[in-house]
């Protein structure tokens, strides 16, 4: 364990990195070497805990949650990621308080914040709205520290808004990484990123998004691949477009399923609304007129049912490399016949896959974690370095 | 102090146990040495606690709790016996989150479980479910730890279930070694557990039933008394016949307040609705099909109104062994001319038991806490050896 | 840091104190050296915690939250003291468990107590009830106690009943000391508590209340002023009377805004309900008369609306002492063309004492942890103190 851990802390040393008191929004506004590292630190705290010991580094101190959309997946990631270094979790319950926008957002992000170390968000309802609510939060938090408001500026990291899902595509990544052996390998590899059915409408886009963002940063051949009229916001098809230049990879969009999978080495079906269709409904939401996002959704639903044919099959993953893609899903999947009569993936598709789903789900925690630690410290590894030096266990033995 | 934990201690050593990587769902499927153990590590929490010593041995982890009905006193055991081990208490609140049964159960369980020690259910409102629900849970972390998904399995911890309340019934055994002086005193005795009026329906039987198997195993007498029509459920009858026919104790079943309460050590008597009607009610429920279930309702209660006579009295504690039996609730208890008209018991009869009815409680923290223990360490004794030697205090001095 | 700690410690120990062991109900039931002291030891914490040392003490332990209003600021402050000193939150969910009033009382606060050591309680909704239920708390814990039901006998911190709002004035007394330099400095200096016109209504007199009740203790001018009809609490306004006779500073009661503001050295404009609307509104609660509820707050609103001039306005400012008064809020305050057409201040007054308002607000979780610590250890100074000799480190660094 000693010299994996030497491994994975000889390349983090390499690694200089931004991310020090800096919030984590989006990944490309991060630099490779800092997505690198919050990677190679994530595996050090796997590492850590896979061999019972403490990665505890916080004695006491607030993880505050704000979740305005339902969550299991992440909000056990956050609470497993503030727990393991020794934090305690606040929810910051919407219903049980009174929190708007404008004016308070200024003043509710310094309230919760006296003795807090980090506030993790989700806010992925309104397009164009998550992350500049975040970004609010995080001016608001520089005013407060400015000011002599806060002794300490806590960390922002997004948990899913409108735009990304950082803690989700770097969880991906990581699993990536482990499945294929290194992030060198992933160069060149063909990644199809679609669309597939659900007999659900209003999906966030934050998802897809983030995959393509994030997937073409690493010489990866992105295709995404979508019926017309589902397209995601062009401003993060751009930066996916930039980053395939940059990286020596590829981006490009196709409208078939069946385009994406062939040859493909990962496939990625998940069904998402149109981000017009978003805008519209996020429209209908402020002003909270209910009938007509009744109606929205009757729209939409019957758009969808004319690509039921989008569907992960077994005849379709015979299309990918040597039939053997890698299928990933950020989970809960829409099983055909099982969660639903038809739906993103075939029961014999997903079920072949499921294990790797559920091992990609649990980078998620360490991510956090890492996302935490590289925050907080200028060089997260020393602190880690010492733990595995001294053998701190988790559990008394 | 020393003194009589080397005394526990000396007891606890002699005891072998499979509870080790167990999961604690019913008491009849544990070994009496495994109930032995159960207390007397309680026993051991309880009396470092006592002298503020420390009893942390997790230095981060999660307990999760899943309630699927209210609670007051078994989730702040449970928070009790998290905090006193050192892990912090993450609920899963499944209105928050999209929990259900089938398919997912197998993901969810896992979803929660990468960084967590513990996961606490109780599940009681539908006959035939909660206990199964356990189980399902249970081999989804089995499943999960042997494909590498899980670095630890998880332990699980039957809160309350349609069949038994073990953490219930074992905190009430706790209290009659303490009360009666050992587990020895308590073969002969006689347990009269009654059903008794109450002006509401809908009780689990999971509290009768875990008493009469339990009690049944310390050759115990035991008497179940119930009007006609109010049975609990015949598996768990047969096993009280047979936990009385191992134990050298007895067990019988009688139609009448009195004959049980005629001569008893103890009296415990507490309504429940019958197993015929939970039966239809979960189907009810099931089904969604509110006219019915407000239509059962007022049936059993019409049917529970001719045996208002079923009231723990002043009068009926007289036909008790010396007139003097220990009365024991799980509380809350429906108290006549307090919390309704007329109820499970007199006022001054439960004013006089009052405080031992609280003390009674008060062992389900440390019951919890050692079901814990015994399942994550093979000697947890050793582990509380260790912090009395070293008088770790649970509060700087 | 030294210097200043040991400053500090030094004026702590000429306080002899009886808040060991002592409910923190009401600031007019402690002496002006208890007071003294939950002063003097929040300033301690917050020197250790800007200096990133820990005050952690307890190794494990609950900190019982009820709040039966909602609470953000209040919420995350008794978090945050818990925190700070090693306790963990648990919170009584009243919608998730069966409380009432009468005989449950004192169960419930034993069955919550077994490991716990804090119950902090908001009850300000009913007049005649937040306070008294507190007490009734503490009653059934000292029984609890008493019948050895406890181990130890948890403390209670009133968190603002339909009395006082003990942890809001103390850290608005926190906040004076430092901005004017010392408790001394605050003689004679002039207080005007005033009603300020909101459009909403049934807001708790807890705050003003506490205000005029705390700071006549200090030989301040106190003046209250509000409109005719809006009276506080009879028994609180002689209390502050009377305080103000043995502290050497006075206290009045006008009816003008200006009036109370010519040459005042300290705002508080802060709108609230009339107590014999309250009281009106109590009665009507606890009947559920939906309909006459509706009709009061109509009343109460037409009331109000008389009196639209009743706000703290840059012209107002000009009356006070060198035109530079130090204005003060509780939060969230009703700021004109922010958060409504019209409310307690103007937006400009506002923005200029925004981050003043912050810091005030920002020394409650000191106070809330500083009662803890006086209300659990005979002299915390010494815990501190050592805390300060051992540089215990709040961060791993």
């Amino acid at each position: 364990m000693k010299k994996t851990f030497q491994k994975i802390f000889n390349e983090i040393k390499k690694l200089n990195s931004k991310l020090y008191k800096s919030d984590f929004l989006l990944t490309w506004n991060k630099s490779k070497n800092d997505l690198d590292r919050v990677l190679l630190i994530a595996e050090a705290l796997k590492l850590l805990r896979d061999n019972g010991l403490s990665a505890r580094c916080f004695d006491s101190g607030l993880a505050v949650s704000l979740f305005r959309d339902n969550s299991t997946r992440t909000r056990f990631s956050y609470a497993s990621a503030a727990n393991l270094l020794g934090l305690e979790i606040q929810d910051l319950d919407e219903t049980k308080s009174q929190i708007s926008h404008g004016e308070t957002i200024r003043e509710t992000a310094n309230m919760i914040s006296f003795l807090s170390e980090f506030i993790g968000i989700r806010d992925d309802m309104y397009l164009g709205e998550g992350n500049k609510y975040m970004r609010e939060v995080g001016e608001s938090l520089d005013d407060g520290y400015k000011n002599m408001v806060l002794p300490h500026r806590p960390g922002i990291i997004n948990l899913q808004c409108d735009i990304d899902h950082p803690t989700q595509s770097m969880a991906d990544l990581l699993h990536l990484k482990k499945y294929f052996g290194s992030l060198d390998s992933l160069k060149g590899k063909k990644v199809a990123m679609t669309w597939a059915y659900s007999p659900s409408y209003g999906k966030p886009l934050s998802v897809p998004q983030g995959i393509i963002a994030l997937m073409t940063r690493y010489g990866m051949n992105v295709e995404l691949a979508h019926p017309e009229g589902y397209e995601l916001l062009p401003d993060v098809v751009k930066v996916a477009k930039n980053n395939a230049n940059e990286s020596g990879g590829s981006f490009n969009i196709v409208n078939s399923m069946d385009t994406a999978f062939r040859g493909a080495d990962i496939v990625y079906p998940k069904s998402w609304a149109p981000y017009a269709v978003m805008q519209q409904r996020t429209d209908l939401l402020k002003n909270n007129d209910k009938q007509a996002l009744v109606e929205l959704e009757k729209q939409c639903l019957v758009q969808n049912s004319q690509f039921t044919d989008w569907e992960c099959t077994e005849e379709k993953m015979q299309l990918t490399k040597d039939s053997n893609a890698l299928y990933m899903h950020c989970l809960p999947a829409d099983i055909s016949n099982v969660s639903c009569d038809k739906g993103e993936v075939q029961k014999e598709v997903f079920e072949k896959y499921r294990i790797e789903t559920y091992i990609q789900a649990g980078y998620k925690p360490y991510i956090i974690a890492s996302m935490m630690l590289n925050n907080r410290f200028k060089n997260p590894e020393a602190l880690l370095d010492r733990i595995v030096e001294n053998q701190v266990k988790s559990v008394m033995a």
